[in-house]
């Protein structure tokens, strides 16, 4: 290929929009993708709006995704974009990848990956079936501690695990939010464009993927108890699980909406024989590990000898933090690296490959539909 | 009465015991009680050796609890002991408090309360019977922080309570210590002295307490999964329990000692329509309120305009920490009020009457039953 | 003008260049900028490299900042970049700032200003005679809870400021890395290319622009005691300095590079009549406000009602943690706005002109001056 | 001797003083101690009225110091007191000292040990005449982490130390609280009661003496800016000193009471060429070891194989935090100890002789008349 860009078509993500700005500076910080084209929105006026925003020109601002798709193309490769990135609401993911991946575009796809399982599950055949490169942003597994304590795990360094506590408590659904014109609200509380899941789906699934992604392990049987809490609200808004794991590991997940005062704060303990790990959100440059006998660690971004998973995921030297933005542009990055390396017919560094893709959307589409069946349950154990 | 230190007589906590030394120092701290008798040990030679320790006249050591009792109820009052504290492994708590309370003598016990239900709700029939004065230790209790939690909840700060997550995790049976000699894990871990629970028992009971005196709740159902993960244990070494209380809250409780690299990590956090509370036993000084929308604030004991309840249980200016030992010295502290007051035929002042008593041990009993048998149903949820 | 970034050239950064990468994110991450061209090296090969690495056509990759200048200002408006960012060593800075200006580019340029006090005012004057923009990427001013706390002071939120203690440890030179291969190190201590100062020039010019700019206040005398700890050093690696300020108040501020594990922790901590601030670099979205009567709060990015000056500086939303790219970020987020307003003839928000300049260049450069003296003087106090 | 507990008797500490019940507090928690008699306040009535709170026997309650040593001395021994606690402002510590040691009486005495060098140089001579134990309470050496790292330094594991950093903020006397009826304020801020120095002489000693006890090395000169910042306030209420070690370590120690906000932040960091550690007062469990090259720890009281000196001083087990009563109680505990070794004509383990002595509080003396000095020198260095 030319010595280029990745280039990234975007659906959704237009003014009033939270995470499609997200998107985009996570795309644009590593200076390996530029955005050449958009439909951002379902309303073309909208969407040409925005995409003046983004010094866009106005013939790659596209007023449905459909357009996009067929119009970019036309366009000679290396013009045309490479990727679609789609950030829109859940009942909209389905449609967009599809079309995208039949007509020969890699996709990176916001979470939780459709509306349902069953689109899921089609959607990952279609994935097989063209060999596509297929992201899903499940960025929290994109900070490097994430990284080190995956590699922890797996290397022994914890011994086997026990017990895992997973937490993902925040409180800005407190208020009936959705009864305003907040956006973000609005969606995620209603099941038409949401699914049949609240806190479970927005956040519960990236609770579900951090445990599996850094413990290795996976679920096996759930005892979930899910509440709207929120008089009036329609799907959950706070949601405790029990856990049980494939090597009989023992657990807690926990999601949360209402829990006044929290800002972002997923966090999570795995305990193994050996040790313990702990690491939030908030502080994401550290991981803590607690020994059976000897002094906790605090192991750190960029301090002493990490493993190189966490050391190529991080850009800057140690306490210089680096945050959201950064893990959740790993994502991107390494999507790119694998996009440049099939654009150039190589294969790319094992290290670019590591960033969720259908698999990690099947299993959290099913970790929905697990949790929301078991809480309406009045058996102990849900199977997964 | 004369002008004079409370007379406290011990049962069990002779050498190599830890909670003894605990409850001697706690008693001490606040120069209102004096240590005057005990039977330290079932071993009377045991027990003249640890009297000796303690500097006590060996007249006044003796070699069971039902001589201590007998002998000292021949003395005058003012010279024979006003209260027995009973500190020995659980199968022994009944038979010292029954005989201390038909003797005339006020008991301090520690926790549980007793072996099983059936004991304490004897014990309890026995006390009211009696009408002496009866604390349990479960110390937590004690510190300022979780006593101005507990008014701020019940003075409606934080609003109705929607959510609460309380957590007692500790490593140290993390491996199988009961083969060895250590005594503290061989009495926890044998269902013959320790009860139908473990971990459960011994400090899941604690973060029972603790939840209900902060929250000013009743658990009302439970849904519990109990594991003994070290392999070859005999009681449950982790324990995962779903709740919802009488006001429709729900919540988390759990409580393990496999949880690696885990000091004592007692930690609870609540969430009401208005804000959230955090407590972590192991930096007590501090409660942290997490407001809906403004900044989060950390009260510290000893600064600003606390609750009373917090200000009268402490003892020196802030920044100084008040630790453990403190806390526990505030059951102590305030049981020697009301016996005091008692003695000069008074009334103790409200606020010295906060201390747990023979309902919260009732009710802890309750909670390992229900624990035990909600962990062994398949059905979700096991009414309290 | 067109619906376009600001374009971009640069002045340093090639392979193995730690700054040069730092700007280049910063720049690209709000989308406002885009890289056109660079000289990235004296090296006209390690440039073309260095360019190619970056995705640009290579007619835009120079072998110096003079033929860069020359060839871009020959480009139309709008092809050619917009403004010059300066990441070479500090002896490098004056010479491509100087012909910048002169041809009409504004200027990022890396900090300190420049060499020594002269250059930095001969630089002063070309900046006002020309009239363009001037930035200078004093960064840890760019975090949204230090204009926070800016704002605190200016408001009289604190009171009048008493005491004022900044510090700013690492440890990476605990050892003498200058003597092997690290680039970064070499320079640093090299008074050739470094200049008078070594610690007090690179990090100790940021303690004191952060000092100055969150007070409100200025240094006005100094006592300063320097070393060079780790043997054969050239330059100060260790600076201790007393501070009295212009409106009475007291305070402290150190530097140090042998700080043994201290990664970049640059703090701050202002004391006034009704409260204390306490800020750390390295938990950037937290502002501790410590009150004379109250509980202590901890104002978080993003949470509550924060200055426009603060939010303004916010990306996401709270509890998705920014770090020292978003803040560094800021200050090429500001310096574009102020560029385009200038291109469109405007004049821009002002809340975009809040980023460092040519007179925080000078009084870098006057502080490294005086600091050094002082370190030299058997007297205790240097005016300023 | 018999087997009883040593015989304490108190000078000062009556009703509304902070410091003496601290010592009582102290003194009692270990059960090695008793109160046996006092002389509480040179008011003989409020003595007799602080007696009877204490439930000491009205004889025993003394109307003067002088009272006390001469009616006590009468006593036979092992009835008698054994020692004399010295809990008065600092005018008042020199005439009980000199007084009970020239009558054969042990002594505690609160810091700084005299109102002046010269007192402290008398009384230093005295005690080597007498022979007799004189602990001087620095307390916060009592802390098991404190003596960590004392250790720590002592067996090179953090190599030879280069900067030292101690701070001793505290917000308590940001207003003129000197004016109010507050008996603490009062008399520290009083050059009769107090002494040439205020802040520096109250907490600036407590700094000094951790330093050195941690680090093992001693100032040799010294660089201060004293200040009175409080408006009318007679001693300073603020100092910043930049300090040079016996062997060629920098550092920096400040003591401030007008730092709003703050508690007892009493705090210290040492960076050696393979390590660093840091204190904190009020998280005192915890011991910081930052190290160049591998991940930072943090030691905690009770976790792991600790050095015997920091296992000697803790009572209980890990994650039962221990506090500032504790660390005081540990100074009384291991000064009861060596009384006892002498009254058995024994020799006390060595463990045991780790408590200030007369030499600190010389030291403290010289400290508090050298720093007053450089404050008033224009020249930079002043040596110890």
């Amino acid at each position: 290929m030319n010595n280029r860009k990745i280039r990234m078509g975007m659906v959704g993500g237009g003014r009033g929009a939270f995470i499609g700005a997200v998107h985009r500076m996570a795309a644009a910080i590593d200076g390996e993708i530029e955005l050449v084209c958009g439909a951002f929105s379902s309303n073309p006026k909208k969407s040409k709006l925005s995409g003046q925003d983004l010094y866009l020109p106005a013939d790659r601002v596209y007023g449905s995704y459909e357009e996009m798709i067929k119009k970019e193309k036309e366009l000679p490769l290396g013009e045309r974009m490479d990727f679609v990135s789609i950030v829109t609401p859940n009942h909209l993911h389905f449609g967009p990848a599809k079309m995208a991946l039949e007509n020969g575009f890699h996709v990176v796809c916001d979470k939780p990956v459709c509306f349902n399982l069953k689109e899921a599950k089609t959607l990952q055949k279609i994935v097989k079936k063209t060999g596509l490169i297929f992201a899903l942003t499940h960025n929290y597994t994109g900070y490097p501690m994430v990284k080190q304590a995956r590699m922890m795990v797996a290397k022994g360094k914890i011994g086997e695990i026990r017990k895992l506590v997973v937490a993902y408590p925040q409180g800005w659904l407190s208020t009936k939010l959705e009864d305003s014109d907040q956006k973000q609200a609005a969606w995620r509380t209603d099941p038409k464009r949401s699914g049949i899941a609240g806190a479970m789906g927005d956040i519960g699934t990236h609770a579900e993927n951090l445990a599996e992604y850094i413990s290795g392990l996976q679920i096996k049987k759930i005892c979930a108890d899910l509440s709207a809490l929120v008089p009036g609200r329609q799907l959950d808004d706070d949601g405790n699980v029990l856990l049980e794991f494939n090597n009989g590991a023992k657990g807690i997940l926990y999601a949360s909406q209402i829990s006044a005062g929290e800002e972002n704060n997923l966090n999570i303990k795995i305990y193994g024989t050996k040790a313990g790990l702990e690491w939030y959100q908030m502080e994401p440059n550290s991981l803590i590990v607690k020994w059976l006998d000897k002094p906790m660690e605090i192991m750190r971004t960029g301090v002493g000898k990490l493993y190189p998973e966490a050391q190529e995921h991080t850009r800057i030297p140690a306490g210089h933090p680096e945050g959201y933005l950064e893990a959740f542009g790993n994502i991107y990055r390494n999507f790119a690296k694998c996009v440049r390396a099939r654009l150039n017919g190589k294969k790319p560094k094992a290290i670019y490959t590591d960033f969720p893709g259908i698999e990690d959307g099947v299993r959290g589409m099913l970790f929905i539909e697990k949790v929301v069946a078991s809480g309406k349950s009045k058996q102990k154990w849900t199977k997964f």
